[in-house]
């Protein structure tokens, strides 16, 4: 059974320091009374319960595995979450089963989460800034809107096999009114976003509200279509050039 | 407890014919001798036995619910597997708890299916026919292909709050060939459906297969963030309006 590095190394301290102070009494009195042969033991024991103390430090930073290291970061929780709640939703947030795949034990939850309600907002936070907030940002530093508006489609058009994640926000947010708002926040944001390029590439804004939303609808099914599939490169530049010509009516393509 | 109508039915009718019997041989030895009075009894009590019949067989056919009549047909079992696939998906086909709900035994299930697979193979037949052959048929009526498919859009874009059919015959498609051929089948036969009537609108033949594809998968996208809202019929009009200016090209709409 594997357990938490920190309290491994610290308990093999502690049985090092045990050792020193029993062997220290274990000894014949005639011996005890013999001054230097005492100070010359004490500090034996002493150099040898530190090197002890050092090796073990040693092999914690090594990371080297004779002393399992699973020290469960935030983050490493908030993944395994958002992995775990694309697969089967908030249900599927177990935190018994998840403690055991990351190798830790439930504790360590507690120690980053008051409870799964909080788990989840945190992990939805997360989820939300990796699919939406860094997708703008990484599109954003083109001067075009065009280019941007390419970069945008081929972020969203290329990633498949992430799962279900947006599905069981939607199912969870159903009876949660914070849920909904922190879906409704992110799906405008996501759509607003590609409004401002279209408006900024020359279309007038009422049609760049319609296309937008289009495009983002037009995306919800098309993962849903792909979601099981590698998407090759090639076949994203096309289906963006089809993009481009059929839905948002630049005719003959603008790349 | 309910229990199965016919199996009650006939549970009565046994009964009196063994009441008929049983008083026929109970009757006193000097009674039974006097063949004349024996005859006469026999044909009351067989006269009684057949007024039992008829009068279960009416309330049977009445459907009073004197005695619980509780025949589900293979229909019922299917639109319950329906709409229990459409909210859990094939691990919410439980026998026990649909057959709980439908007020009958276990064995009800399997006078009409082999086994779950069957089970699912043909609700989700019985499905492909109400959610894409009779949607078809439907808006074939009409002469125009305009009229065609503003009916197709407006079949497709007023139904919302049906469930998660098609996501969980995906997911249930993803490890059953047989199901990802079924699947395949209906959705490449809906997109068919569309690119021929925008060919017959008069859209050249690779924009229609584009048209076609853009909308179904704009559908999808549409159900996903619709499903649990109603939709009124203002709403669905003008949500077609703009999908034939902004998809489909038509400036100024052609209604």
């Amino acid at each position: 059974m594997q357990t938490n590095g920190y309290l491994c190394t610290r308990h093999l301290k502690s049985v090092s320091c045990m050792g020193a102070f029993f062997v220290l009494h274990m000894l014949p009195i005639q011996v005890r009374s013999c001054v230097d042969f005492l100070n010359d033991i004490v500090q034996i024991l002493l150099v040898y319960n530190i090197c002890i103390i050092i090796f073990i430090d040693v092999i914690v930073q090594m990371e080297v595995d004779i002393i399992p290291k699973v020290i469960v970061t935030e983050e490493q929780w908030i993944q395994k979450g958002i992995e775990q709640f694309a697969q089967s939703g908030a249900d599927g947030l177990v935190i018994e089963k998840m403690s055991a795949d990351l190798g830790c034990s439930k504790s360590s939850f507690y120690w980053y989460f008051k409870n799964r309600h909080e788990f989840i907002t945190r992990l939805v936070q997360r989820w939300a800034e990796l699919s939406t907030n860094q997708v703008i940002q990484t599109s954003s530093v083109h001067e075009k809107p065009e280019d941007q508006i390419t970069d945008l489609l081929t972020q969203m058009f290329s990633a498949t096999r992430k799962g279900d994640f947006l599905f069981y926000l939607r199912k969870a947010s159903k009876d949660s009114p914070a849920f909904h708002t922190i879906l409704e926040t992110i799906e405008q944001a996501r759509m607003k976003y590609a409004e401002e390029l279209f408006t900024k590439a020359g279309m007038n804004p009422e049609a760049a509200a319609h296309k937008s939303t289009l495009l983002y609808h037009y995306y919800l099914g098309w993962y849903e279509r792909s979601k099981y599939e590698p998407v090759g490169e090639e076949e994203v530049n096309r289906h963006i050039d089809m993009l481009w010509v059929q839905l948002l009516g630049f005719k003959g393509g603008v790349r």
